[in-house]
């Protein structure tokens, strides 16, 4: 189609560049917490209005503020003095009228909303007390009823862009980016938690490269209870500091690698030794859209889009959709043989149908030996296949499988 | 003591007056819960300094407000669609200052609220899931800095009264009041739950006598996942109707008594059901001190205090202290040989010890063959025993022994 | 009518009993500034209502919650740090369907009634400055989708009440009811005001009678910005003690008064010294329905009820209703010649018309030289006019001319 | 010094990219607001801990929460139905404890706080009535007890960084950035006002330039008080584009531009009318951080930070003063005879002082006939001066003189 461009992409491989920085707000971080939230609701409502209505309706929870509590932490356990406050918004279609009847029918947005919070909290921030520790607050306001009859007929129909906007995306990531990535996650993984349970949740990562050197520079909260002196706090430190080591060399290639944790540590009292897990509980507030783009990582040394792309409806909202599908395109993009790099940008136009972008700007690095001008044609295959398939994007968010942060 | 005033109670006998309105709301009214949670809080507050420092500080959590919900009960089992919210409030010391170190300590106040709250709310209503079902938020506030030793020092004195204010209660219940308390502790025993899952918690019980006849009118939600049909809806209300009039046969002496259970009900549509047996789900809001009072009765015919006695300090605030003390003083005046009925009123005076107050006036009416002149003495002594004893009655709050509702 | 009773009161004339408490907690008192809110938030959905749909729809807005800030009062004027947190809630019709067309048409509900709360808040606490020391809050849920033809077939029918309860009332005020009652409205005054600005609106008078010796102790915030020394303040405490004294000759007729204002003063600090003149300021909270009774007062030695009059709707709320109408019927009832006193209980039925009440009860002290008997058709006369207009009550409600609390 | 780092900016002049992407949200767009609430809470914050303590004390107030409202516009003016519900949170020094005297004194910074936040929405929000349609509610809670004495000792050295962090600016501005900014900033000037009033604050300008072509598309809230028909909108759409054009023209050099005003609207119904004259009246959220850079800015085809620069404080939040002084030294760099564009990036280390940067990295474009070599001294000279500086960043920023969003 005419409207995908593919390009040379005007600069150095990204590995090749002198200078990077890359960062990433682990699961626990407060920003991170409300992107989960955000999305969690999301999903859930996704779920309630299939399952009473048959279709998802109009909504965007990409609005959580999270307001940090106060803690005393202290070594062997301390205890929360006033609970992290959560306030959930955003809009969702509240009821509908059945116009033959003119009966209205109420949905249960909210209740959803705080159950898909509650359970998304207990299952991410492990050593929060849910019971005592965290509030969740609800304001999720109604937008205008919905009539379910017109939701019926457009069914199978594409949906329309909600806005004149745009994503981006890039593929494959960086040295520094997967380290950056795969640090957190491995500090965030189940194997880690049990292994080392003192790790909170709330992990910073920050990757800065200067050539070919990357200091991993991790910020990471310590859980009292299992922690009895500083001696502990030392040696969970050292393990991890080990176990990043180690996993960084999967992905470092030549690049060397250098960790540091909790650099701001003071020998005698200033460690980041928390309750449970996350600086939330000592006022870090956070909200939604603040920290990770689609891909997990903030990437200033790239193109990146402000959108907060969790707890957008993944219908129409081209600020979610279009977010995604970039990456998405990017990757496949970037397994072609002869691109090694792929930077993708999709620009919409309100009120056409998303399958249709007003721009799809494909560029490319192209490996020694390629051109632009030979890829061309798997390439614009490729990503006119996922503008063909972009409801397949919306099934696979619905369904909680796609990473929003 | 000089203040302690007996006196003749000038009017008949009041089972033998024309006409007397009794109510009682019970525990899952939404002004009852907002009762029970106060009165959680301020006990979990108690039980909470005096695992920190050892002694109560002060607090007044007498301010629970709850905003109802929204919810579609159906036989069979319907579902919250907007969450009840619970907003805490009040007064707490919250930081304490030694100072000799010149430390501020902060202590868990809200957490501790919050958590007091959601576990009173569990055992109470036992078909809310908390999870979805309830938002507990809490605004609790700071009063002033309370200063540690200031409280050591005090530890043994006698409090000083916070207010000119008053307590009133009397003895024995008359045989409606019984009636109506008997009823509702009835339907909200675990026996009765056990046996009939289907009765909710929020009961209200009004008992109107006029002379010898007594009709009970109780509201009673109906709890849907437990009745799939109406005629077994039914079946629950005569269920109920068969068991409080067996009930009240304890009760009644020669008075007839008649039951009518959620005379409101429509036949076909308009019957109390709901999806977790109180009406908090469906727009009813409450809070504290607008229902029973400490005795657990709202007696229009009888002296009554407007004081909310649930989630007051029980160290030295008057609205709590003396509305359970008439009571108790009253009881023990009751079981007096020679005393048919006790009315006590106590009025303190701002800024002097508890067991000083102002005036304790004691209105009795005599048994036959009785006079005021030959009780006095007694009845003085008892009161008296009472006022010596009065850190007793704190002793028996701090340890949630005493209903204030 | 066979449901209005008329009988003798059994007891010695209110001002012949041995002693009497009654209490008035002035229009800045926390609970009452709630009840005042309450009121006009009521009164300015029924207007809104009326200019949007020709009639009242449903609602209670009884529900305030006042959560108090913290201030730093200081001679010559200090500063609220805090502000007082006033949460409006209840419930309110918010959209009507026109079952013709389907569509549905939403109601200005909260922003109405947070428009009324400011503008009250403004027109009351004279000192506080709403841009800076108080935030209102609302969470008014919506009720059930009120239909609007339904409403205009009935718009000439009496309404059915809303539930099964009560109003009493009584006339005329005995001696101290009237010293407590004109005691604030002296204080409270324009006039007053004027004279002497350092006055606060948070005051609460309470009046202790022992036979024919009245004690009226009075705590009354006053207004540091007008207030330079504690000479000054002695000086207003000494004008309001002056003016209340003399105040007090037009009512007591031959008891003695002795005045006492804010006796917790210490010489030193503790002066009742306020930013804004109610010590919601400084970590009192309120509600509604905690304070004054609808005739203005609270009076444990006469029968009261528990429901809050103020921010019920007056269409068909029985609790507001019959309170107010009891003391409507009373006053006029003891202006009879012959009726010395004059006490009223009104009981409703759930779902009767509300000029059908279960009972009417009046009970009276004929004066010297008068009986029940003589005086009985003349009191059921004037007792069924009331009954007969009881619209007229109504009306005269939503036009903001009957005072609640 | 030799963390300054001057290099070649490795891609063709931004104007002669085939793209750009650039975006502005208005001053009354909901993420606009919400950034503006930010700072001016912040300035206000600063203002108020000078003049209690001579220092600005810690504090973040770069969370806030606007939960839009609900409204019905109609031509001639319609009304409010919700208000819009604004929490502040973040965090603030509330209290300072004197050492010496061991004296507690709490800081006015909730009052303070809602006071700055209605302020600047009355100011920018021309349309909106502060006494109906927007609710201003705080949540800011406490850090750490900040020592006085600590503070006072430091009051003269530079701050150390608050966290491992970067800032990036870029100057000049790129024509297209000129265009977007300079059509907002007309738009929303007084004179634009004055002359055309129903143009409302909410104004979002994307602009697309594709090689010498720029597509300005305008979404522009109208305030529906103003506009009688929809002639009247119409004519007031096609008095803003003649304007924009106009105005355009200064900007443009050779490019041409297009101007679309709501290319939304269908003809009939659906137009941009709003009561207030933003979006967040009908249930447009927004919050800090999600818009504009803090050059006023959405670059996606320029490095851009995530982090919010509103409401951090200026004294030692990287976040918020490496990126205006990246934007202030890029312009002083950008005026230096031969340089073409200007990129800059610096790099924090926690800890240390803000004056010593990790890396302070400048790229540019030399002019035809410039060389990096030969610009480096003097332009390391004006970047060392702004590090030697830095504190007057921030007193421009507490004086409320520097742009944020």
């Amino acid at each position: 189609m005419s409207n995908i461009v593919v390009k040379k992409l005007e600069r150095a491989p990204i590995n090749e560049t002198p200078i990077e920085i890359v960062e990433r707000k682990g699961i626990g971080h407060p920003d991170s917490i409300c992107d989960g939230i955000a999305e969690s609701v999301s999903v859930a409502l996704c779920k309630m209005y299939k399952e009473h209505l048959g279709v998802v309706l109009h909504h965007n929870t990409d609005q959580v503020e999270l307001v940090g509590g106060y803690a005393y932490p202290k070594l062997g356990g301390g205890e929360m003095i006033t609970p992290i406050y959560v306030l959930l918004s955003g809009r969702a279609t509240m009821e509908v009228l059945n116009r033959e009847t003119g009966e209205i029918t109420k949905l249960p947005v909210n209740s959803t909303a705080v159950n898909a919070a509650r359970e998304y909290l207990k299952k991410t921030i492990r050593n929060a007390d849910l019971e005592r520790d965290i509030i969740v607050d609800c304001r999720i306001g109604q937008g205008s009823v919905d009539l379910v009859e017109v939701f019926d007929r457009e069914r199978n129909a594409i949906p329309h862009a909600n806005d004149t906007s745009f994503g981006v995306g890039h593929a494959p990531l960086s040295i520094t980016e997967k380290l950056v990535l795969e640090t957190e996650r491995l500090l965030n993984s189940d194997a880690m938690k049990s292994e080392v349970p003192a790790i909170g949740e709330d992990i910073k990562v920050m990757g800065l490269r200067e050539d070919k050197k990357v200091i991993l520079t991790i910020a990471m909260g310590a859980v009292d209870r299992y922690i009895n002196s500083c001696d502990d706090y030392i040696k969970v430190k050292e393990i991890a500091k080990q176990k990043v080591e180690e996993n960084a060399k999967k992905y470092a290639g030549d690049f060397e690698v250098e960790v540091c944790i909790n650099t701001a540590d003071d020998d005698k009292d200033c460690i980041f030794l928390t309750v449970t897990g996350t600086s939330a509980e000592m006022g870090d507030d956070g909200s939604v859209g603040r920290g990770n783009r689609a891909n997990g990582l903030i990437t200033p040394f790239r193109p990146m889009s402000m959108e907060a792309t969790s707890g957008k409806n993944p219908i129409n909202h081209i600020g979610k959709i279009y977010n995604i599908l970039s990456n998405i395109i990017a990757e496949d993009v970037a397994k072609i043989e002869g691109v090694q790099e792929c930077q993708i940008r999709i620009l919409s136009q309100i009120g056409k149908p998303i399958n249709e972008p007003k721009m799809l700007s494909i560029e490319i690095i192209p490996a020694e030996g390629f051109t632009v001008e030979g890829l061309n044609v798997e390439i614009e295959k490729v990503a006119q296949k996922w503008l063909d398939n972009v409801q397949s994007v919306t099934d696979s968010i619905i369904e909680g499988k796609v990473g929003t942060f």
